[in-house]
């Protein structure tokens, strides 16, 4: 698969997850996914994901960076959210608005992902949060 | 510049800080290095590495993904080290090693890093603080 395929598969993922469309989610994950180390599968993948949107009701994925290197994407991806309570253990509360951005990296397999490495700049938002303080 | 040459330099950019050889580290920092969104310039990111390394006498920079999209590269670095005091406002103090990792893009121009987008795993080395009290 060459290097614009599969951006262009992963940007319909994005897609996907910010239409929460769930049940075409399987279409981009694979049913054996690992995130992080946890073989979550695609139903621990979903249950994740509707986790996330229950916990931020504006949660938006906005892809700021996008490199391909097939079998795997890197992927910078921001935030400007309000998480409605507690978000990564840190007090929200809907307080105020939180921007923050996220690097991660997908390995895919026959145009699905395989495995995710995820790190979300927390403490950013631990230092917006000390600044509304 | 193809990808196996942008992923041989950052490979010698990575022995370079390893080494601690900051005197050849313009070899492949430019001038106007950005780091998150600040102008540090070469200078400013040599003074950054050896603040890192003297916070953690036992700093390594290790290579557990390496993606090439030229001019950019993205990679997952782990760390295994002992930070001496505190370290991204956490109190290790050198009480236990902590194991993280950091995923990070870089854009190159003329061979050299002109921009570094960070983002560092705290919630990781929070958990294993956590788990250590």
């Amino acid at each position: 698969m060459t290097k614009t395929e599969l951006a262009e598969i992963y940007r319909g993922y994005i897609a996907c997850l910010n239409s929460q469309d769930w049940t075409n989610l399987g279409q981009f994950v694979g049913d054996d996914a690992v995130h992080n180390g946890r073989r979550l599968g695609l139903s621990g993948y979903v249950a994740m994901l509707e986790r996330d949107f229950d916990e931020i009701p504006d949660l938006y994925f906005k892809v700021l960076m996008l490199l391909g290197d097939p079998p795997y994407i890197a992927c910078r991806l921001g935030f400007d959210c309000r998480p409605k309570a507690k978000f990564l253990g840190l007090d929200v509360n809907g307080r105020r608005r939180v921007a923050f951005s996220e690097n991660v990296i997908y390995e895919f397999r026959d145009g699905k992902i395989v495995e995710v490495w995820s790190v979300i700049d927390k403490a950013a938002i631990e230092s917006q949060l000390a600044g509304s303080n």
